[in-house]
């Protein structure tokens, strides 16, 4: 293999592969990113078995080959490269790839490329296209209700559903539950549903540069594949039986309560200041046209705040976990919303004023 | 106590003063701040009994008085607090101060302005004045080259000399030196010098916001005082033998090369990347006007770079720990460098070429 390209694009495509190498890789080749020759592009490719994420760049192919480099020094190494075209030669016979530039010469030790686990091919059962800015406001809207806890993994992943033009995101990690859907532009018949790792639909959208851009996810029944651009991800799917999310949502509440978000969400902040010791739980309490937040410490002091709102309905009270709706209040893209509440014992919902495509759902904290 | 200010005053003080409480304190009343009214300013402190921060802001006084609030939480509410005017009163009787805003307010508990530690009194010894820009940077081209090692304390220091109108600043830990002078405005006839702890330097250095203000620096016999705006520093020195820098540092050289600054040390940090198993050696050798730059890992690979370079003198060849010369060339204000050699045993010196203020001095790696 040789092969001469720029340093800004080498660097790009390591920057994107890198992304899937683990930092504890449980095989040494899975520590690698595999280069591989076509058409004058290099491929570069990298997984943790569970997801891989191909990138092909532009490049001028002196000679065919493909070379697997050890993901970490590799990219370091393109990162401090001085911004001049770069020659990349594998030394016939060996795994060695000389990285030529100027008048300096790197050495890197690398890995067979037989070794390297084979990235599925994926076959183009279901098919759809949606805007990335879509997409990626549908994640960053639902993954921060994932839980973390690897012993539960459906809870790690996202329910994405599609039927008809809809796209649906349902994350929860069983304290709160936030529902988002999306246009699809292109038309589907069958319909589809799996819980897709967090991880991947996080990666996906940090990955994707151009918000104009459009992205197709090819569906089937254990793996699903993201294309936009130059870049193509594959991701497993988590199997399990993900909770009915229809069921938990209320159909209607006895006090509806409109409040300015960034008001809303800078008195919970304050107010989650001193309410650390009580599992950071804050109350919430109308009175007229007033929403009252309040929380207190022993140790540290206490917070009241007053937010001005419109209500609807009965005069109640809650009490929150406050870190459950800053998470909220800080992705939700409306100047106000709207609080639904029955009582302190009911779960409490969460709409933006001006669209019907989020819901987020919160279980209160009882206090004794 | 009860006064009017700024959320932004009031902030900055805060975070000014911050920075002084340790993050450990090894008594309730030093992880707090001390308030303190006097002629409609605000005066806030704080002090770890080793470094000592002094700050005021202009605020409306209401009622004189003085409190003191957990730093830590104290400084989380005020970056949180709406962009008004601020009303702090102490409940008469109690050692909580209430914050108010709008409509909303916040208690916080305190502690006994009794128990705060004075922050002492400095007579006016020896006084000098110098550009806070020169200072800074000053501090920024030797404080690098002190030692952590909290074992060695005269290491953790800087040592610095007073000789007429110049100010000496110089670091060593044992491994490399940096040294360097700079003029004083205010002229001296006595003359100076101590272990400045570098971590009061580098505060003060980080403090500066207005580079073309003026800093001035008080000298005792125990304890050093910077001013400069509306904030003063106090810290104590550091007791020991600082080593005699003069003895160490060359007066000749067999080779003197000279060397573009960026180049060199670009071609360093690829060289370290392959360094690492090797405790960072990379080697330098002259060959004719081009200097080679080699380094290799077993595991990893090999770097071979070349430099354009001027030499006069004998050919040489020497090994240095990579992070040693990373750390100078990075902070070295010149376009090109000297470097002087005597062999591979001697130590090397590096000299900025536009200015003779500065010096460092780097140990060689023996090689076997």
């Amino acid at each position: 293999m040789k092969i001469l390209c720029t340093r800004e694009n080498l660097l790009y495509g390591v920057q994107v592969v890198h992304r899937a190498v683990s930092s504890k890789p449980n095989q040494p080749i899975l520590s690698g990113i595999l280069l591989n020759t076509k058409n004058n592009r290099l491929y570069l490719s990298a997984t943790d078995l569970e997801l891989g994420i191909n990138c092909s760049i532009p490049v001028q192919v002196v000679e065919e080959g493909s070379a697997v480099l050890p993901a970490k020094i590799f990219s370091e190494i393109v990162r401090r490269l001085p911004d001049t075209m770069i020659d990349l030669e594998l030394i016939p016979g060996t795994k060695t790839l000389t990285v030529n530039y100027n008048s300096s010469q790197i050495s890197i030790n690398g890995m067979h490329p037989e070794e390297f686990p084979v990235i599925p091919e994926i076959d183009n059962n279901l098919n759809l296209i949606l805007k990335a800015a879509v997409f990626k406001n549908m994640v960053k809207q639902v993954s921060f209700s994932t839980a973390v806890d690897e012993n539960r993994p459906i809870f790690t992943g996202i329910l994405v559903v599609v039927e008809n033009d809809t796209l649906k995101m349902i994350a929860t990690d069983t304290h709160r539950l936030a529902y988002r859907t999306g246009i699809i532009d292109s038309s589907i018949t069958s319909s589809w549903q799996s819980i897709i790792p967090a991880k991947a639909l996080i990666e996906v959208s940090r990955l994707i540069q151009e918000e104009n851009e459009s992205l197709q996810i090819i569906l089937t029944d254990n793996q699903v594949l993201f294309r936009f651009g130059d870049i193509s991800l594959i991701t497993r799917l988590i199997e399990g039986q993900f909770p009915n999310y229809k069921q938990v949502i209320p159909a209607s509440c006895k006090t509806k309560i409109r409040i300015p978000t960034k008001a809303l969400l800078e008195a919970v902040e304050r107010a989650s200041l001193l309410a650390r010791e009580g599992s950071n739980v804050i109350k919430i309490k109308t009175q007229g046209n007033t929403l009252i937040i309040t929380s207190s410490s022993q140790d540290l002091g206490k917070v009241y705040e007053e937010i001005d709102i419109e209500i609807q309905g009965e005069e109640t009270q809650i009490a929150f976990n406050s870190r459950y709706l800053i998470d909220v209040l800080k992705v939700i893209d409306s100047e106000e919303i709207l609080m639904e509440l029955t009582g302190s014992l009911s779960p409490g919902v969460l709409r933006p004023v001006e669209t019907s495509n989020y819901l987020y759902l919160i279980l209160p904290v009882r206090l004794n």
